[in-house]
């Protein structure tokens, strides 16, 4: 593996999960969680900036060290952990948040440690887009920054959010944030216009329908894997993006043909964290898993190399 | 192009849509046209079997045989052609039938000329499954037939259908029909139920995300083209189907490889259709268009090749 160390920061948090498989309480969550674990699988060392409280156990700490993560940049408060209570739909398409506790999250204000600052990689999670910016006055310039927001933050942060966009390189969001975000409906007209706002890369994710590219090079696409078993989405955007900055520092450079890569490996990871409930797929697969993944994803794209108009 | 003549059976119809755009009357439509004119952009001959009545426009069957469509075995009956209403909800993903007037569709009983009965590739619009049989049961055995079908049939004419599925090579449906048919939410599980009920290859539209193959070769996907401009979906659905067709007319054969780069042409076709109201843009375009757009679409899934796993 490369020594392009990665950077993320996001949320580390206790999900309760009422799934149509049954209800799941206290599972390991948070996008930093979900990233990091992804990203492991593909790269060393992963470097992870988040908060939890005193309740939050030892053991899912070291369940992160175990697969490689760097866990020195987790702070511990005084206080709970950030909980979140969601139900999902029987057909897994749509959930509702019964209960949000942010907690020790509330005051989260990421501090770098010295050690990182030198990251050529970060991935910034879902938090503040003023949180966002305050990591990146921290780090050294990085080689790549990548960025994920929400709904909450676009509607009610709309400044700050400006700000922190044009600050990153890779903006991160699914097709109804997109929309959102410039107030236009068609996605490839959406997309044209988030990248004047500042990130010269864009990609919207669409969860089971794959995810589309916006670059300099054009347009790419990647499906999702068409999977027989989906148990839990939550986390997949998460474990999408880690996937991604985990190929991207294991290359060690961004060009248009490593991004496009990158996408079938976010998307790979993505499917392996749905398979199972939080993250406890990410945390059983391995390097043949994941290259067995990438090889179905190969079939399932290789249209025989030739795409000539007959006559 | 090639000498592997093309049968087409559906409707051909008026429609009247209620767009976002404007209010659009007398469009010339049907399965039968979007299909023919789609494929035959790639194949001649293209073989139309369908019926009008005694107000249908002798301008618009010469427009189908301006672009290379045999119409002879379009009956002309003594009463009104088909006509479908139709309201688009404003960001198009939906629709609503505001009314449905068969007319003479609703006698309408194939009969395929006997210059017709030779045609090695046949796609069968939808139309009621017994109907689709009768065809099958005046043509010669041919390569390759392909079957569309819709909600109302697979509720309303479940033997009918059935006994349709066994005589069919390849079924190309929707999403919604795939879960309808087998009962079964997840697509993986839906398309290995629907595959032993007859047909060895199923494909599974799913609109604006792309559409599934399911092969014995294994998994395919081809995604839809990220387009600016949606003007109108009346068809694409149709024009996928006669461009995948025409596509495996030219050809000749049907092969894993064939079908893979045919569904990218049937993707191709698709969204052309959708860029104009009705079929006007089919009926524009031209060889040098459908170019340009395969080799949009061969830049929009080119991943540079290799999927290694980084290490």
């Amino acid at each position: 593996m490369s020594a392009h160390p990665l950077l993320i920061v996001g949320s580390i948090a206790f999900d309760d999960l009422d799934m149509p498989t049954g209800e799941f309480r206290d599972v390991l969550g948070g996008a930093a969680t979900y990233s990091s674990l992804a990203a492991s699988l593909l790269t060393r060392p992963v470097r992870v900036v988040g908060i939890v409280g005193t309740d939050f156990p030892d053991a899912h700490l070291a369940a992160l060290s175990a697969r490689g993560v760097d866990t020195a940049g987790v702070e511990r408060a005084a206080g709970k952990t950030f909980r979140w209570h969601g139900r999902y739909s029987s057909d897994l398409a749509s959930r509702t948040s019964l209960d949000t506790q942010l907690n020790v999250f509330a005051d989260f204000s990421p501090k770098i440690p010295a050690s990182y600052r030198d990251s050529p990689f970060v991935l910034l999670g879902n938090i503040h887009p003023r949180l966002q910016v305050d990591v990146l006055d921290q780090v050294a310039r990085p080689r790549l920054v990548v960025a994920d927001t929400m709904n909450f933050w676009i509607e009610g942060q709309p400044d700050a959010l400006a700000r922190m966009l044009r600050r990153i390189d890779l903006l991160v969001i699914n097709d109804e944030e997109a929309r959102q975000l410039s107030g236009i409906h068609n996605l490839v007209r959406a997309a044209a216009d988030i990248r004047k706002r500042g990130p010269t890369t864009l990609i919207i994710k669409r969860g089971e329908f794959g995810a589309l590219l916006f670059d300099e090079a054009g347009t790419f696409f990647a499906p999702a894997y068409p999977l027989e078993d989906v148990l839990d989405p939550t986390g997949a955007g998460d474990s999408f993006a880690g996937g991604l900055l985990g190929y991207l520092s294991a290359c060690g450079e961004v060009t248009p043909a490593s991004l496009r890569q990158g996408l079938y490996f976010a998307s790979a990871l993505g499917s392996f964290c749905v398979e199972g409930i939080g993250p406890s797929r990410l945390l059983e697969i391995g390097a043949s898993d994941l290259a067995a993944r990438i090889a179905a994803f190969a079939r399932l794209v290789d249209h025989g190399g030739s795409l000539a108009v007959p006559g």
